[in-house]
């Protein structure tokens, strides 16, 4: 099944817009969630985003959702918002299986600081959502919602699918290697991966962990952003860490003075065609006012390109020492239940020096100064989100473009502003630590001066 | 029950001055464990110190060690040695209860990080050690060691009682607020709680993570540091953290140049028999030739007595702000299963804002620098470990002179070298970030120089 996409026509759910009518009572929570139910019953069959569905406690959260529109007393800005959390978070009423056949019917019975907060201001959990084995194994069922002969991305596979086949309106994934903005990317749905540490993911199984982030998939750029903020500021950010910082409603509208174009060691295995996409819309950016510098006109963004190189061989270090608990356990006791992929870095896993980890770590830490320094010269960084539309077939893409952000910890969005062979093409916009408001106040005009632009033509 | 203790007749267990007798096999692993279950069923019927026993479990796995040495083949330092687990890990084979009703009988089948890696590394798992509710709560049924009428101290009570009444040569205990230190003091055990990040608390319940650490009991400073080596550079630092450094066996003794001696905010609570004992010791220390500053010698250390004034403050903040997960959720689905202190903290948690937080992460951060800026005039620090031997009673003492290491992030040992009405009474001993072998170092000197010196008398 293929449906075309165009950036400007095939509209995602929004809901933020929708609170007006649900305090003056022409919609409901409950009316919105029937909605996206509809939708999933029609679309779920074909795309399989979904490991577990929670749809009779999602009625009756919606119903307390709708009374509380009523009386004039939400919550909070998500109440009665349905959303998905990606597999890896636990929740007090449905198992957390990890895409691994080890954890086939897992219960805690508790839920996940996400699960939590999101439940306390009145969020309608609609199931929890398909994952590679353990965000980086063998990808599962899941189909792209545009075509479903091709991926949805990974791991946050279903996250992204559920966004982009509107049966829900934001959804949890998690990111270490772009886990989160391909997914986004392919089903052309908004997303942003938070600045480090300023999610909570406590109750969740964030592998490995130094460099695994929560992510918000949105069907607009300001559900993803209020729904991050509000997270971030209820659930606290990871222990030791701020909260998001800034408004807490979409920011306003930023145009960006001078922005970096990154190639990223991504753009030699991005194809011509995409290339030439990309490179239009550069174009067209350039045109509205905005400066835009690469390699080839500031070497200190050449040298920031050569860090980027290096970036991949430290990210390669860093996931396969951190295999070592749980991974090398779950190897030991049951490698039968494992896949391929999880059982390569179990094994990999006791290769790895601790002084190698110790080097890639402080690698890291020289690498994000490097990053900071480059504040004074560009508001933020753009490029692309991965070398083409969705491939087709099961496995999730190639991560190439997903790893800067996890290893610097800078937030990245992606915007779903392009489009390739009628899927979704999306736009890396990334800026500096703890400053994510920025970015998303950037995208915000981009979005609009993008859609102008192309109405004008 | 009382026994009386002195510092240099009440010998703890030792294991690795055992190894040798494993390797010509006039001693065996199983044998050891034999010896530590008879004192075990001899005492653990007054001091309660287990949670959870797992005696059959160790015999085999003793075995299984005796057989690796007869073959000259033992797994690593630890391998053979009967240790305790304070019950805020998960095992494989038994529950985690975190002293907790609402945790009875919770089991998820899996180690955790230090477990497995024990495990791996040969190392006997006698049972799981008693503690206060969820750490910081209503106190368990663990009497000390040396006097039954007594605390064992806490968090971790029974891992202290554990080691202090020789039922196991090493025990894993967490500390926030002096929860290993404080139960080592009481019952005259050595302990290291490591620098923050240096131990991994995978599978473990850290609360509050941002200052909790892993720490480890020993009937000596060689078991003690070897142990906490062995572990972190097997399991790894905390994800994004280098495993400890320094040699692997117990570092040659070096003599400190010059101390730091530390009032802290808990001098002024301590009584002055105590303050006498202490006096004495500095004294002493002092005749070997070691100089010894304090706060009334040099005005930056006076700057920094006040620091230590207002880091009380700040770690109140953390620990409240780092309780609204999971404590607030825990209160919100049984009130009635939970202690008071618990209840308290989940309660006070919505009161502390982000930016109290933020303010509170951002105060440590200057505190640390101006800890670590200390290194060029002193080598280490001196304080007290309690402001007095265990009190009578349950109650699991003052916290006073717990707090500064785990806010700091700096290794901390307890030193046995004291009595007080015939219990012991700790010294502790700080250090510099990540540079936790110097410190021990110290502490092998300062253990022989104060043995001499009493001889002598």
């Amino acid at each position: 099944m293929k449906i075309n996409y165009a950036p400007n026509s095939s509209n995602l759910l929004t809901f933020h817009d929708k609170i007006p009518a649900f305090l003056n009572g022409s919609d409901t929570p409950r009316h919105y969630l029937e909605r996206c139910l509809e939708t999933l019953s029609e679309r779920e069959p074909h795309i399989r985003a979904f490991v577990t569905l929670s749809l009779e406690r999602a009625r009756i959260t919606a119903d307390h959702s709708s009374k509380r529109y009523q009386d004039g007393r939400p919550l909070s800005p998500l109440d009665g918002m349905p959303y998905a959390l990606k597999d890896v978070f636990e929740t007090e009423d449905m198992p957390m299986q990890l895409g691994s056949r080890l954890f086939e019917g897992y219960e805690t019975g508790w839920d996940s600081a996400c699960a939590y907060f999101l439940r306390r201001g009145g969020a309608v959990l609609v199931g929890k959502t398909v994952l590679t084995e353990f965000a980086f194994g063998e990808p599962g069922p899941t189909r792209n919602a545009w075509d479903t002969e091709r991926t949805p991305g990974g791991s946050s596979s279903g996250s992204g699918a559920a966004v982009g086949a509107s049966m829900v309106a934001m959804a949890i994934g998690t990111q270490v290697r772009g886990s989160v903005l391909r997914p986004a990317c392919f089903n052309g749905t908004w997303a942003l991966k938070p600045s480090f540490g300023s999610m909570n993911l406590g109750g969740g199984f964030p592998s490995p962990p130094s460099v695994a982030h929560l992510g918000i998939l949105g069907g607009s750029l300001a559900d993803t952003w209020v729904s991050a903020c509000w997270l971030s500021q209820n659930a606290g950010g990871a222990p030791g860490h701020p909260s998001l910082r800034g408004v807490t409603s979409l920011p306003t509208a930023q145009k960006p003075k001078r922005l970096a174009r990154l190639d990223t060691p991504g753009w030699d295995q991005t194809s011509g065609e995409t290339r030439a996409i990309f490179d239009e819309m550069i174009l067209k950016l350039k045109r509205t006012g905005v400066e835009i510098l690469d390699r080839t006109d500031d070497p200190e963004l050449e040298q920031y390109e050569q860090d980027l190189v290096e970036l991949r061989k430290t990210m390669e270090v860093i996931l396969t020492f951190e295999g070592r608990w749980p991974l090398m356990m779950y190897a030991d006791r049951s490698p039968e239940l494992i896949g391929p992929r999880v059982l390569d870095r179990a094994h990999a896993a006791d290769d790895v020096t601790r002084d190698q980890y110790e080097n890639a770590l402080k690698w890291s830490e020289g690498a994000r100064l490097r990053h900071e320094a480059l504040a004074s010269k560009y508001d933020g960084f753009v490029t692309l989100n991965s070398i083409g539309p969705a491939p087709r077939g099961l496995p999730v893409g190639n991560t190439v473009y997903g790893e800067q952000s996890s290893v610097l910890g800078i937030p990245a969005l992606n915007m779903p502003l392009l489009a390739q062979d009628g899927m979704p093409l999306g736009v890396q916009l990334l800026g500096y630590f703890r400053r994510d408001v920025e970015i998303v106040a950037m995208a915000h005009w981009i979005l609009h001066s993008m859609s102008q632009k192309e109405s004008q033509e």
